[in-house]
């Protein structure tokens, strides 16, 4: 037993080293992105890259294989739950994972996935699809081989998928996504037969130091814990952390546009408080992160819309909202507003897309990918079957490549495949998971109108946030509701919610 | 040849990714003193401890022993001054020094400072020495202990000084200290024996973003890139670099007091310029860096007296001063202001002394230091010691410990030995290369008066700067100023400021 107890304590002691080294590349990227000054770039690159390779040769050792096969019988032997069978569990996953792709592989795909993003940012303004088409075709050759490195996978593009939403399978997302579409695509097409909602109150001009103190005061009532966490403004908004104590969110402002600051805070303290949610047990091993990105989306999705765009929510803050700008806001009711933060329409975008359509961006993608994996979408065909699938789905065809096939940055930096799921299993985990918390705790929409988030986050923290990366996707899924992944709470949410404003 | 070209690059990929991990170190810990939340305190900790020790096993692996040895040849074959045999020898002596130290006694001394500081930060509030005694004999202990890792030395503190001022010997210290004395302590008597400067008008309120533009601008004209750097605030203002391309300073502000934010900035800013300095060929390699603490500080001390309390210099920024701050200093002459910033007078505390003061603070501690090392000193009676030669030195005694003996962090949290003369070195040293840089251009302190600096930072990059590691402080000033290290160009400049301000 003493044996045992050295070989975990010498398990766990590696696990936290190739952690921090991890904690110090993620400070690398968030100091270039915030305050580097621009003649640090060269080796800033340079320095976060070695950081990787070592934490990743250290993780490869055989040394941590041979610990885990040594502390499987104690583990097994533990109950499922229990902080050390799950370390073993989990980690033999990801070691399993890591050591099975060919350190040149590993390079190949780096070099070729920069090269790629590089020539993206040029050809995306240029409107230059012929330009990264040849880089988009060695991208699906390098995914395709990826998924190789996993044989006995049912679909191609599930070892892809399993990186960012371990547990799921492209047949299973298939099936939940065509219910969901054929559920959407009529919500859709009802609400946007109607007049648009008016928000032209939200393009006024609100100061910046205005705009940041509100929506630091909102996510700090919801519950966001400044003393382990901050917020600097970078170009793109995201959550990042050093450690569960240190859990940092970004923003950015525009003054002549309200929603800006407010909903991408909200966004991102709903990332956030996932993380400073997990049990500080699991600090620095494997564990102590999100368990997907479907169930990390669904926390930002939770806190950004099913709170912070509800009603019962602004029955609160709309008030304070107006005392900080009586011009901007003072002749324009709670009801109005409500409506003006709540529109919906067809749109290019997806980053910009309302909570309705923003699901049919995400499924186009997804059924897009898995025909390119599936080798029957060729890339040279890639902008046309986006335009036809753009028109079948919005009744609008997007009028060049920038803003089709060309907007999102995960295809030319990233794997093709496992990109884009997420979004949309985190808009359905979202109404879920919250359907769940209801029913344990009924007042929570009420206790929302006196500007209390009490028992929603406590549910949260309880069921899902606290395990961190014990369970996966689908484990808390089913142990937070109860059910498995169901797209039924969502649809009757939007249902509710959206009938109401468009009288459906 | 394409062998010991392939050895070369091997030593330098290596260097290369431990300079990475060392840089960011450094930033984690940049991050601790600035923005950092305080719940990211304790995993920092173990984080910056990761990266040193993994930074640490990477220099002594003997590998890079082999590959010294492999291309010693080739180095000797190649000019002294040239970057790879520099290169070579640089990194062989840190080799050297590194591999002699058991890594248990690494750890040793880690531990015994980390309580050592704790029990100091406690201990100096309180005024009780008694209970830092036997940490500081411990400590003393240690130090002696690692002087003998190095067998050889001809003095115990040879081993210690070497680790921030390499190839300076105790004796050769002594020496220019000794004189240095004698010299000075008249000049003290002489000076204090006068009426205080008046510095009344430095204790206005000064609004902290008027101070902050104020100093910036200035730094900004003497040549600090904020290209390549930038400013933030900390509680102890400090430089510290993640590449030759990002050099920050940071700085503090004190509303009540100019004196605080301007020198400081300008100190730092001396810092910075001559890490911004260093040749770009020599980055991510051990050449990339200071020389030495004491040419290190020479450089702060030239850039925050020399020219920063010069009259040259503020004939040109007072006016500019007087316009930003018109009711404080509206009505104080130039040579009123001038006379302020270099009040003389004896006082306790070394961080808040005067350019003539300073170095008797300094030597004090170095004899103290010297006087422990060779067994003459015992830790209990280091307290009289320290006292009755301050009452030599500066006809006081300080009233207690804690402002006397108890006052720096450096004994408390690091060797004895070693630890202050980097201090003095570097104002002696500012002197010698202020003076050989006006016989190469004659017209500085001309130039100075019209905010030029240009001639001045030219020589010192050339000089000294674009060096960085590649020559010892002796072969440096040697090299700069074809000479030996000597204080007569100190002293002449110490009187001939100051018999003009005090008519010596």
């Amino acid at each position: 037993m003493a044996e045992i107890e050295d070989k975990l304590a010498e398990l766990k002691t590696r696990l936290a080293e190739i952690n921090d080294l991890g904690m110090a590349a993620s400070l690398l990227s968030w100091d270039q992105l915030t305050y580097m000054p621009q003649g640090g770039a060269e080796a800033r690159g340079r320095q976060m890259a070695t950081l990787s390779k070592i934490a990743q040769e250290k993780f490869i050792d055989p040394i941590i294989g041979k610990l885990l096969d040594d502390l499987a019988p104690y583990a097994e032997s533990l109950p499922y739950d229990s902080d050390d069978a799950s370390l073993v569990r989990v980690t033999r996953i990801d070691y399993e994972n890591a050591t099975k792709l060919p350190p040149e592989f590993v390079a190949e795909m780096y070099t070729h996935l920069a090269a790629s993003y590089q020539v993206w940012t040029e050809a995306r303004p240029a409107n230059d699809f012929a330009k990264v088409q040849p880089y988009l075709e060695k991208t699906l050759e390098l995914s395709r081989k990826y998924s190789e490195y996993y044989p006995g996978y049912e679909h191609i593009a599930d070892p892809l998928i399993d990186m960012s939403d371990y547990g799921m399978k492209a047949s299973s997302i298939r099936k939940l996504f065509a219910e969901l579409r054929d559920q959407l695509v009529p919500i859709v097409k009802a609400i946007t037969s109607q007049d648009l909602a008016d928000d032209s109150f939200l393009h006024l001009h609100f100061p910046e130091n205005q705009q940041m103190a509100f929506a630091e005061s909102v996510i700090r009532q919801l519950g966001y814990d400044f003393n382990r966490g901050r917020i600097d403004k970078t170009h793109h908004p995201f959550m990042t952390k050093f450690s569960l104590g240190d859990v940092r969110i970004t923003t950015r402002v525009k003054e002549d546009y309200l929603g800006e600051t407010l909903f991408s805070n909200i966004h991102e303290a709903g990332h956030a408080l996932y993380e400073q949610g997990i049990d500080m047990a699991l600090e620095a091993s494997p564990l102590g992160g999100g368990t997907s990105s479907g169930v990390h989306e669904s926390q930002s999705r939770t806190w950004e819309n099913l709170v912070g765009r509800s009603e019962e929510f602004w029955e609160f803050f709309y008030p304070r909202l107006q005392t900080e700008f009586p011009a901007q806001l003072g002749g324009v009711t709670l009801e109005r507003f409500h409506r003006g933060i709540n529109k919906v329409e067809r749109s290019l975008i997806r980053t910009d897309a309302d909570e309705v359509t923003y699901n049919l961006h995400v499924m186009l993608r997804f059924d897009l990918e898995l025909a390119m994996l599936e080798g029957k979408l060729a890339i040279r065909d890639l902008p046309e079957a986006w335009n036809s699938r753009f028109q079948q789905d919005f009744g609008i065809t997007p009028p060049d490549n920038r803003d089709g096939v060309l907007q999102d940055v995960h295809w030319f930096g990233g794997f093709i495949g496992g990109a884009f799921q997420g979004y949309t299993l985190g808009n359905i985990l979202s109404a879920q998971f919250f359907d769940a918390a209801q029913r344990a705790h009924p007042a929570i929409r009420n206790e929302m109108r006196q500007g209390q988030f009490g028992s929603l986050h406590g549910w949260l923290k309880d069921n899902v946030y606290r395990h961190g990366r014990k369970f996966t996707a689908p484990e808390v899924v089913e142990r937070a509701t109860g059910a498995p992944m169901s797209i039924t709470p969502y649809i009757q949410y939007l249902k509710t919610k959206y009938g109401k404003l468009y009288s459906l």
